[in-house]
């Protein structure tokens, strides 16, 4: 069956974490919003406002609709795609290991978004700019190092995964999403991840990992990867490039 | 067998979605860092602490261990516990629309908390006092009724639920998780949850329903349901009671 993805056009944002896995696997998908012939972001919108006959509606893309389905929420599609794309462990314990990191990822990447929307979602960033100064400061002291740090320390305590993988020997979803947040702070914070990266080298390896596998290489080299831009969850504000307080003693 | 809860002693917090739903099923549990017994807060430490044989260590609390696993994320908790406890339906589909809805729920809690400590996690709220106060005003506004608007729409759209479900013909876990949203935010922002109630009847209903469960009504009575304070997620703070902008025109 061809899957169909349901997200914003323009941006990489939390789509970018379902497209990776279905580039990866090579399935078949629509990226709907982004395709005139499928009814672009029009088709999105209709999906959002009308009832589903096939469970709840969506409360914001990405969403996932399948022969049977339609699925929201990033963790929740993974989980979903994982065992039908190979992306995840057999067992139901590996199953729920997966999501709990991913729901770990997208904590991270919730606390990413609130760097430069730290006072409003609903205004734009220039209109909160001294919150944003101060949120992403306290971001990159505290809490950048303390996700990456655990991130790191499961793929070093992850005996079988040979330093490149977070969970067991097999090539992952999170994986794939380790990849993403490796990419996209250090689009938005190159400052901080030039001093952070020595200190996370399993998270480097799984991302230059995933960066190597075929698909991931061909998709990136298509142009059919977004450009990262000030629109997405990552954004490169130069005021905000902030040096964390660990780093101005050791760098 | 009796489940081991880890959360934080003292506060409701995310602990509390897992607490409701192992005391609405009669499930044996024990809240380990408020058992003297069984190594209090130190417990959970030492878990936080070590490499975890059973799989990824958690981030943070609440975590459940099992005869087999440790698991983390309050979803992936509730995932797991569904089926175990009767609280979801029994089809995949069941499964992955109810971890969609407690997902976004859990992105109200976020935002809940971030209304709080919208400038650091790191500081306490009287250090971030102005901002709180900004972004308070933008949650009441804009977010409370777009996360309420479509929690209560998913009531409306479930013919099978008459009224009083999220899912299904069924009582499910999510259920439960709009009972402790509807507590805390009448806790933590009475103002607008006066205005905001007579719009979300459906919520209301399921609220009032869960309430009287049997199991319910008696953990609330035993006193073993810790009183919402300022060290949770919901809290009073009476500056940040404040009238949202749709409702001065109508009440």
């Amino acid at each position: 069956m061809t899957y169909e993805l349901y997200y914003w056009p323009g941006l990489q944002g939390r789509g970018e974490f379902i497209r990776l896995a279905l580039e990866d696997a090579g399935a078949p998908y629509i990226d709907v919003a982004r395709s005139a012939e499928h009814g672009g972001v029009r088709a999105l919108q209709a999906m959002m406002a009308g009832s589903c006959a096939r469970g709840p509606s969506p409360f914001a893309p990405p969403f996932l609709k399948t022969d049977d389905l339609v699925l929201a929420q990033v963790a929740n599609i993974l989980h979903f795609l994982g065992p039908k794309l190979e992306l995840v462990g057999a067992t139901e314990a590996s199953r729920h290991h997966a999501l709990q990191l991913q729901l770990t990822i997208a904590d991270l990447i919730a606390e990413v978004h609130d760097t430069h929307h730290p006072a409003s979602t609903q205004l734009y960033y220039e209109d909160q700019k001294p919150e944003a100064l101060r949120r992403t400061q306290s971001f990159l002291d505290a809490r950048l190092p303390k996700f990456l740090g655990y991130l790191e320390r499961n793929v070093q305590d992850n005996s079988s995964g040979a330093g490149a993988h977070l969970l067991g020997a097999e090539h992952c979803y999170v994986d794939l999403s380790v990849y993403q947040i490796v990419e996209g702070l250090r689009y938005a914070f190159p400052t901080a991840m030039k001093a952070m990266e020595p200190k996370v080298p399993g998270l480097v390896t799984v991302h230059n990992r995933v960066a190597e596998r075929p698909r991931i290489k061909a998709y990136v080299a298509s142009g059919r990867r977004i450009a990262f831009n000030e629109n997405g969850i990552f954004r490169r504000y130069p005021e905000l490039d902030l040096v964390p307080s660990w780093a101005s003693a050791t760098t």
